[in-house]
């Protein structure tokens, strides 16, 4: 019967997660219920699987996580005039409250009372999941359905890429997930000169060719500062994308960058961290930033037009596909260091 | 005798220009002197061989012209530092003074009294050529050895591309002679999301399919309004870049910008233009940029940087080399509207 | 009985309007109630008086025009939670679409589809108005009451001078009428070096006084190149603020901009308008921006700073004041050019 | 006899300075001779006294220190055009290279091989000091003659001040010395909201009032965080200006900073500083600049601009004169806390 669908609920306080059957959900006026097509998921859910501190603080089960995902629209609240049943869409799964100052000055993507879909929210990993309008984005349907799930995290890339001067600049990306892996792309595409892939997991070095990088270096055994400075006639590195948050690599990052460069900074330490503000910034003349999510709405016509144009070829990225029920056997992959972008597929 | 050399000269305040035999330049404790490899013809150089009067207000002869070059260093003043005899090199030919606002601030680009080698004093149509070596530009040995002439207009196209954001933005690029499609390519290299080169000659359309513009519109023929209406939602283009300076091809490109796009105008006017402000300009939120010559010397760390990535196949723009004796016929392919790029070689 | 309201209402197609009763205004969910305190006039008002061609193409009668006002919320729709009954309010009239590229993107003051409340729908020349709670903004209590009614054209000057840098630049502003007057309040008060007022009326000149301009020209009768040119060691101003839309004070702006300065465009010529692109524009490096409205809400939050703090003493702008009835006097004192800005209070 | 001089001399690798009759210095071509008028005191000159760890790695005597100084034009080298015999100047002392890439792209106050005029080669606290006429900063004659030579200090202030947008922005400055004193002066004249003044010294906090800073806080004993959080409706301050190097403090200028604000690091803390970027620059999409001298010389056009405009009262921050030959006396009240900024007078 069409009222329930099966779902991933994180169920308990606790380890794990179970595979339900739920009702579907209700959705109010301003609502776009979507049949999800693929979800993929993101190291937010490997966080909330294991239970970990973060995951004890934040979330409230009963909870469907997933907030990665594409599908197409089944019904529509009665508001609702962008988007009709049929279409192809994603959504940005970051719900801005509309009303601080930072949602009415253009910086809404930093909202001071945000909510995630799939984090505060039933998510995506079910049949079905329930958007506001404002927060879905039609896709043209000449997009590769398969990266439908994967803008959220390409939107991440896309935001940390174009957060100042990329085109005949210099890059290192250090941490090589798949924002990373998108970075090299996007970075690449939007006319870097030279991109440096740092990442010591030998399987993602691997992706990171993959993705043309025009350096794939490992931190763990390679002298990077030796290698760039050479390459760079002793200047060092126009913008360092930093997206592993770990400090050794944060600290690598200020040492490469160049004199004058910008390091732009996505990936989250799990505690503060020690950086020679005097050397690395100060003397540097550095701009530092901090990037979180992506920027509404314009992340995401960059993203589309980018995609449009055939300027990103992301396929290297997805390393799996599994049946939505299959999400534990994802999270052991995740967690073995051999996979990138997984996408789960509701049954039908 | 090698105290004399061959030179294009304009020698006297009439149509034409003279192969003669004139000493070679002396050169100054700050100079370089530069064995001129290849040079290369601007619409500069045809005002100056026309005797128009924009020329005839300008020019002083006898007057060596030439502006586009790259040689190799043959001798150099006491106090040069950075090249040295045997370096393969090219130069920035507007000579800034140093000394005003704009040069103090940044924009040596505008210095307002500059000097140009080529047209207020003796440029690159002759063996050799001195530039003070402020802006001598070394060129890296890896670069095709034919773009060494073509960076001065290179640099103008690399210039307008970057004087905004262009990465995921669609573009128009009004009126295709040189730098027009050096232009095209730019902006493909930096991520733009589709490229429309707007042109009415039939040759440069040409070149413009070669350059891999995504559309060619011939403004003459196509309904470049309603096209482009219709390619983009109605939103209309995010960048117009304007190179031709014709009254109607500034219109239409006011007309086909999208509301709160950029207008960077690099093309010169011969006379006084009328515009919709309040329509085209006010009511769009619209930004127009005067563009003028190439960064000192950012633009060039730009080229450079692109050109070393291999992002820019600048070849089909090149159509045409001649010994610079010849330099009358390639007037005439200038003017014929058959050319694009000439490249001039002095004996050897 | 409280269901009816004096209004000012533009009855038919033609010159004139009436003072009339009518009812009150209906509200939605989303909607605020507010009880009108005072209004102000502004040159669109004069424009839908006089029913001109611009009138005759946008206004629909019978209409209450009105777009500058501030009052006190009388009742908020169930929605509502932003502001309640009693709150002191003023609000941005240009109600954006929320769905378009640039509503997406942070540029809702340029919405494609944009309706102004009192030139599209019902506004404030009345008892009371009706607003969306997106468009409300509340005032702090600390405020000059005064001011509440002309924070939407102290909007567009705050815009404009804030389109670009403006401490340590010098600045003129071409043409002022109020928001004119505003510049040069909100230019001093974010450090400009030098405001130059031009002004051919007498009445404005001795405002541009009392707002303590540091120059006030006449450009009918003051040689105003020649002063500057002197003023500024022959570079010109960094800034021009355009704010009468006259084609000659649009030259003449152009041509007192130094080398690499910025116009900023408010002014609507009312027709297109020639300028010498190749000589002020493109040789000059200019930049050149067209402005439209308030930011949404950027402006409305750098006002409320800038006032709070004191740093803006508006008053001598404010000339008249007159009972809501006495709208036409309003009128014809606009016209004889001895007013500025004209405050109306509603009868109560 | 005119060909000797007084001169504070770093005389040998040990504490302390001594006052010698030294031979007048030498000048080139393209040098500018300048009899010190005044000199000012900064914290550089007291590591150098006081011979610490970093005077050790950097200093070579013998050295006459002093960077911060005006004086009148005594002799100019052959090739100096821009000032002569009797001009009232100051100087940059950073001297750069001119020919790196920060040198060429506008950047040059972070000259990778920059040489400091008082550190790394003979300084102002003499009769007479060389300076190369790219550095001579020509003074308007109207400006207060005591403002000479603080234009230094002034000059970093200024640049971290305008170093991002300030206008009408809530700015917090940590840490007023000399260069936070100015920086209050500064941010007022260029249209700051509110200034919050943080210091711990009691001498410094009154010279903060004196100053007029809006809120003098005193972060060892005022709950800053919560008074803050307060004032700003729980948003925090958009712009913070970090100019005491303290660990503590840099972590306070974080934790004040709201959610999308501007941190400007001039401040050198003496080691390497602990700071949660996860919750105080990711989360918060801060971006922190790092801020070394002057810009070259955007930031002296700006200096003159504002005080010439007389938009600065710099008074209070002078605290004491003295004759040159009491340096050791001025180290003293450095020492104490006591003192702001210091001149220096040398005989005449």
């Amino acid at each position: 019967m069409s009222s329930t669908m099966q779902a991933v609920v994180k169920a308990k306080s606790a380890p794990g997660v179970e595979i339900q059957e739920v009702p579907q959900p209700a959705f109010g006026p301003g609502d776009v219920l979507v049949k999800v097509e693929a979800a993929s998921v993101c190291g937010t859910d490997l966080h909330i699987y294991n239970w970990d501190p973060w995951a004890q603080g934040r979330i409230h089960p009963p909870l469907i996580p997933g907030h990665e995902f594409c599908g197409v629209v089944a019904a529509t609240g009665r508001h609702v005039t962008t988007v009709r049943e049929g279409d192809f869409v994603s959504a940005e799964m970051h719900v801005a409250c509309g009303k601080c100052l930072q949602c009415r000055t253009g910086q809404a993507h930093i909202c001071q009372y945000v909510k995630i879909i799939g984090v505060d929210a039933n998510g995506a990993f079910a049949e079905y999941v329930v958007i506001p309008e404002t927060n879905i984005w039609k896709l043209d349907p000449s997009l590769p359905r398969e990266y439908g799930p994967i803008l959220d995290p390409l939107g991440n890339a896309v935001h940390t890429v174009l957060a100042g001067e990329i085109a005949a600049k210099t890059v290192a990306i250090i941490g090589c997930g798949p924002i990373g892996l998108f970075a090299i792309a996007v970075a690449r595409a939007c006319g870097a000169a030279a991109v440096y892939a740092l990442e010591i997991n030998e399987h993602r070095r691997r992706l990171c060719h993959e993705m043309h990088a025009d350096f794939v270096l490992n931190p763990a055994t390679d002298d990077v500062s030796a290698i760039i400075r050479e390459q760079t006639n002793g200047v060092g590195v126009d913008v360092v994308l930093e997206m592993s948050g770990h400090p050794d690599a944060m600290r690598l990052g200020f040492e490469i960058l160049r004199t004058g460069g910008r390091v732009s900074l996505l990936g989250l330490p799990s505690s503060p961290v020690e950086i020679d503000f005097a050397r690395d910034i100060i003397f540097k003349g550095a701009t530092v930033q901090g990037i979180n999510g992506r920027k509404m709405y314009e992340t995401w016509y960059q993203m589309e037009a980018l995609l449009k144009a055939g300027k990103l070829d992301l396929s290297p990225v997805i390393t799996h596909r599994l049946p939505m029920e299959k999400f534990a056997d994802g999270m052991e992959l995740l967690r073995s260091g051999e996979a990138s972008k997984i996408l789960l597929y509701p049954n039908k």
